[in-house]
């Protein structure tokens, strides 16, 4: 630990219950220059630090394309850390973080500069003790992983070796199909096996989709209703209140399908439907989501099932906006889709004849991020007709973000002298109910690396198995002459999935 | 209707709903110079006139051992209403209300007092066109009935004849055992119809306790688990701050089984554990109420399953309080509990195995009233023991009063690096959630009352049955010679109640 003291007011009660800290490391970035790294990479590093889950002697390696010395990057570090870390800033720690910060200035195709990274890394092995243990986190395009892995191999730094460890951390996107998936993962495990690679989707380091998992399996309340018998459909949201802003280049082709569908809501999807793992030992979870995406199948009839939209200009929240054609750099023949819905059936007993709707879109009425079980209604009423016009179906909506969550939507009497029904809510906050302060996803996440602790990220084959549901949607959609259906911002996306639903009898919840 | 016009704006959406208005018609009170009637009926009966739903011609009429004329009684009304009314006063509610004031003095054994009332009547359907249709309001002692009855079947104001309806309404206790809630049914019955009978259990005019009835029947997420599937046990308290206050006459030899058991406590266990029945219509509403009744067995071993208590002196809500014996006008040898606590079983396939546990105490920590289901613990935690040591059972809380609403007890994951669960909890406050106020209790009674409309209103058959579950339990404490056991002033009760949950491996809630 950097600090060493176990009083550390920053390091709870949970911080205090960690089996281990991890063993002396150097933890390594490709592409520290990028937006990720600075806003939460470093940041989150430093948290940690402040924290005391750091181990002795933990050293922070950057690497880029530019001329600077480990001061420069020291500095940059710095600066990251006061403006986005979550935690205050303590001249000790940061002296302690600092002492092992080092830079790196090379290009990845450059033999010469690998040596030097490898120089470097050794020194530190020697200086501070880590001991050959190495984390490689790769936040550059999917494009230069083959150059960077190999690079890694023939410097000998992604050697397995008895008593040390070199992992290598990706972020998404995990390929932009299934076979540009494949061909990654070929890349990355011809030079590391599948223990050492850490696939991070963000989401599944939030405290609210760990809370999915305690909320099912830690209750007696919930898991007997969560199924075919009771629930009638499941609506999956991530909603931006925002446009592409300057992402043109990346976003642009890809579309919001591959770019929030693939990963985070059908991760979400899996924890939602899969069945209870005996325990979260990685191997055990992966095994439950992995079933489960396997039991998932594409949307049954394209036409029918899917929608996707692309925001117009017009106004929203006050402001006057652009529509996703004049965005800059964006081409006028743009097909890309800004929203997209499909609907899913999972072939398993448990949730046969229960579609799970997901939906994303930019430039929506608000951002939220939410999994909202919909209840069958009761099938029976002792109620009258008119006691009951107001009742829809109880839902269970867990709120991911913002106001972390849940909320119970269910029949109550209305005061009176009828037995009048009308929908209400009942409500956890949990920011409300727990003095604790959530970490950032990227602190769990990366303190899972430095601990070889992978539950929490997604293996190849549940990405593989995500882009098997996705590719005959974006088929179907490439194949289709007319560009995505116009939607207004600030609304709800194309009229295209509101009839998607309504063809089921269902509607969109405006959450 | 006294104001007439549709625009009232105390007349909410439901009121206007109402399938129908009552007929013209006279509401005799005896016992108008009680607490009862000046703190609940006459308010109840101006908010019901303020809210536009007493029916045009309405006529109070009061009848009592004092020299008043109509104008003394209708001041003693109109300064109740101004004390105690929900609704704002109106000057012209109040002037049309009280046109139809009318005041008897008399004593009850008195024929001569009972011809003046039969002529106050007859005359007020002359004038006010009430038609025949009569409520006896019998807010006097039990041991007063058998006259009340029989005068007013001597002097024909019990008749019920095609097209006018004469109908009696009486509070409980209805007996203080089996037998004499017998004799006490006999004498009613032999003069009213059992459909012209109302027994008020104010309680089940709560709106809380009708919105159980919405909550179980109205959604699909409840009843799955409302068994002893799932369910561990059910606690029903009804939790009282106070001593007896000036009740010693009514309370001592009496005490508080008889006095909150046997009415409200098994009435709120009826409604929980009772089957969903085809509608409210009274007939089916009180065919599953007495089924469970009849299910429920009384404890099945006294000496472990039974608790009662006595509160001594001391200090309570910073306040020096006197023991029940030093009360005033409290034998010195009263063996009087004012804590009773029972365990009942009920042998149907619903419940079998689920003890319900009941208490009722004065003096207590505070004034609450709940049912409370604790579900039984997730069958299997995929967590380790030390995740869930802070885990108990979940929870479904019903607060009836004070905070109106419900809570979910449940466990979620505490922010942090562990799966570590802690329970927290999901709130409804009934309150919070509606615009439209609550009627009081006694608003809702009078109306049905009037509208004879009897589904909140007990029938003979549960109040004896409830006799049946309580009655062994008082002879079993007649039995012993010693005294209840003395607890101290704003606990939770004498230490017996505590052993006899602690020998179930159980314990009370403090809420």
């Amino acid at each position: 630990m950097i600090l060493g003291q176990r009083e550390n007011p920053l390091r709870d009660a949970q911080d205090r219950r960690l089996p281990r800290i991890a063993g002396p490391c150097v933890l390594v970035i490709f592409g520290v220059t990028g937006d990720l790294s600075t806003k939460k990479l470093m940041p989150a590093v430093y948290d940690l630090a402040n924290r005391g889950l750091l181990p002795p002697g933990f050293a922070l390696v950057g690497f880029a394309r530019r001329d600077w010395a480990h001061q420069d990057f020291a500095k940059i570090v710095h600066d990251a850390v006061r403006q986005h870390a979550r935690t205050p800033f303590r001249e000790e720690v940061w002296r302690q973080l600092s002492e092992g910060i080092r830079f790196v200035p090379g290009e990845i195709g450059d033999d010469a500069s690998f040596d030097k990274l490898q120089r470097t890394i050794n020194d530190l092995d020697e200086a501070r003790g880590t001991g050959g243990n190495h984390a490689f986190y790769l936040s550059i395009p999917p494009g230069l992983f083959q150059t960077v892995v190999d690079q890694l191999r023939s410097h000998g730094l992604a050697d397995q070796q008895a008593g040390r460890w070199s992992r290598v951390v990706i972020e998404k996107p995990f390929g932009h199909d299934l076979a540009s998936a494949k061909e990654l993962n070929r890349i990355v495990s011809e030079v590391f096996p599948p223990w050492s690679v850490f696939r991070i989707d963000h989401y599944l380091g939030k405290e609210t989709v760990q809370n999915l998992m305690a909320l099912r399996f830690a209750n007696q309340m919930f898991e007997p209703v969560w199924n075919n018998n009771y629930v009638d459909h499941v609506q999956i949201t991530m909603a931006e209140n925002i446009g592409i802003g300057g992402r043109a280049g990346y976003f642009d082709g890809i579309g919001i399908a591959r770019d929030v569908i693939q990963n985070h809501l059908l991760q979400l999807l899996a924890l939602t439907a899969m069945e209870e793992p005996n325990s979260f030992e990685a191997g055990q979870l992966r095994n439950e989501k992995q079933k489960v995406l396997a039991a998932t199948r594409p949307p049954a009839r394209m036409d029918l099932h899917t929608a996707r939209g692309r925001y117009a200009g017009g106004w929203a929240g006050g402001e006057k906006v652009r529509g996703y054609l004049e965005e800059e750099r964006i081409p006028a023949d743009s097909k890309t889709e800004t929203y997209a819905a499909i609907r899913v059936d999972i072939d398993n007993r448990r949730w046969a004849g229960v579609p799970f709707y997901l939906r994303t879109g930019k430039r929506l009425a608000r951002r939220v991020t939410e999994i909202a079980l919909a209840f069958k209604r009761a099938p029976h009423l002792p109620f009258t007709a008119t006691d009951t016009e107001e009742l829809g179906h109880n839902a269970l909506v867990l709120r991911i973000q913002p106001d972390e969550g849940i909320t119970l939507r269910f029949g109550a009497k209305v005061p009176g002298t009828q037995m009048e029904i009308r929908e209400v809510n009942m409500d956890f906050a949990y920011g409300g109910s727990f003095t604790e302060a959530s970490p950032e996803a990227y602190e769990r996440l990366i303190l899972d690396v430095l601990l070889g602790d992978p539950p929490l990220f997604p293996h190849h084959e549940e990405v593989e198995l995500s882009w098997e549901i996705l590719d005959p949607v974006l088929d179907y959609w490439a194949s289709l002459d007319e560009p995505p259906q116009d939607y207004q911002p600030g609304g709800w996306g194309p009229a295209l999935a509101d009839e998607m639903l309504a063809r089921d009898g269902r509607a969109w919840r405006r959450p």
